[in-house]
């Protein structure tokens, strides 16, 4: 991804938040020369220094065989976005768009380990249900019918090879334009933008 | 994209209301085998039965030298996406997640004359200053500042020769379990997830 030196966010704390943050990713691949991509729920996990991705499709989604080859996939992670307005600087400029995104390179391998793939799919469930005070559950279905569900599925892990993040975040604006665009943003109603202004107050604190 | 039948749409005006409500998309491509992706800002333009994407991206981005290639490009459009607990459901189910998704295929060409490039950036400012009340326009700049600064950009278009739509809103869903789901969305403080209740209404009310 192209990344201007000083939007190319290198701490790892901050890329890794963002992935956990907005977990539903874009899983992009190669296919005879044109790219195709699915969107799938992915769950980071670090390992020591190296960091994994695990997710799954449907088995008959045909991005499925591509999981067979020594492919090169990249997974999307988008964070917060919003048109920024050159009203909001001091001095004359063109508008732009705050942005920020993570993308993740590496080779991806099937899961054909019943248990793991049941721990994978619990530990997604048990994520989004914590919201719901855990209601559902995945233990409490029968075997057979978890069995049967996970037939149509094919899960898979992803070792990261390569990770950019791009925190583009109106860094390259002296102060005073930086707290007027944070203050305009604050006040908006789109909690997208909202989330922008959070973001760059982050940076501008460092 | 993989869209099972159920969730494959075809109505062109929804298709093309989720690019125009969601203009910052990402622009992918296969460079030397790799999935290469960009995040920018389209227009979308309808001329008769044809749809047109105009961008513009920065000339130090490296995916600029793609342009002039015969490639296939996908540009991805993403509306709203949410969690959705099978708590909700009358019978015994797992979890699912809804979204709703626009991909875009086609050729991409460079914009090389300087006044449709300029018109093309004209209509991207005024789209976006019309919630700021049109208080920055670019034609109150002086010439040769937005020529100074256009110098810096590549615009393109991108005829689109083929769509595809996944809008999954729960149509595997009956009536009592599809009501609840949008209730329960309906009640939450979750932009994104009040956006997927209405997407879903506006699918069941058909």
């Amino acid at each position: 991804m192209y990344i201007p030196k000083i939007y190319d966010e290198k701490d790892k704390k901050k890329i890794t938040g963002i992935i956990k943050d907005n977990p539903f990713g874009i899983l992009v691949a190669v296919e005879n020369g044109i790219p195709v991509a699915s969107h799938l729920l992915f769950e980071l996990v670090e390992k020591g220094n190296d960091l994994f991705l695990y997710s799954h499709l449907a088995k008959a989604n045909q991005m499925q065989s591509l999981l067979k080859l020594d492919l090169s996939f990249l997974a999307i992670f988008q964070g917060a976005s919003s048109y920024i307005t050159p009203s909001w600087y001091e001095k004359m400029n063109v508008p732009t768009w705050n942005y920020i995104s993570v993308h993740c390179y590496g080779k991806a391998k099937k899961i054909d380990n019943h248990d793991e793939e049941y721990q994978l799919l619990n530990r997604l469930v048990n994520r989004f249900e914590m919201k719901y005070d855990y209601k559902y559950k995945l233990e409490d279905l029968p075997d057979d019918y978890v069995k049967d569900e996970m037939k149509g599925l094919t899960s898979f892990i992803i070792k990261i090879d390569k990770i950019e993040a791009a925190f583009k975040l109106s860094q390259n604006r002296n102060e005073k334009d930086l707290n007027n665009i944070i203050s305009h943003l604050e006040k908006s109603d789109d909690n997208n933008e909202k989330m922008i202004a959070k973001e760059m107050k982050a940076k501008r604190d460092l």
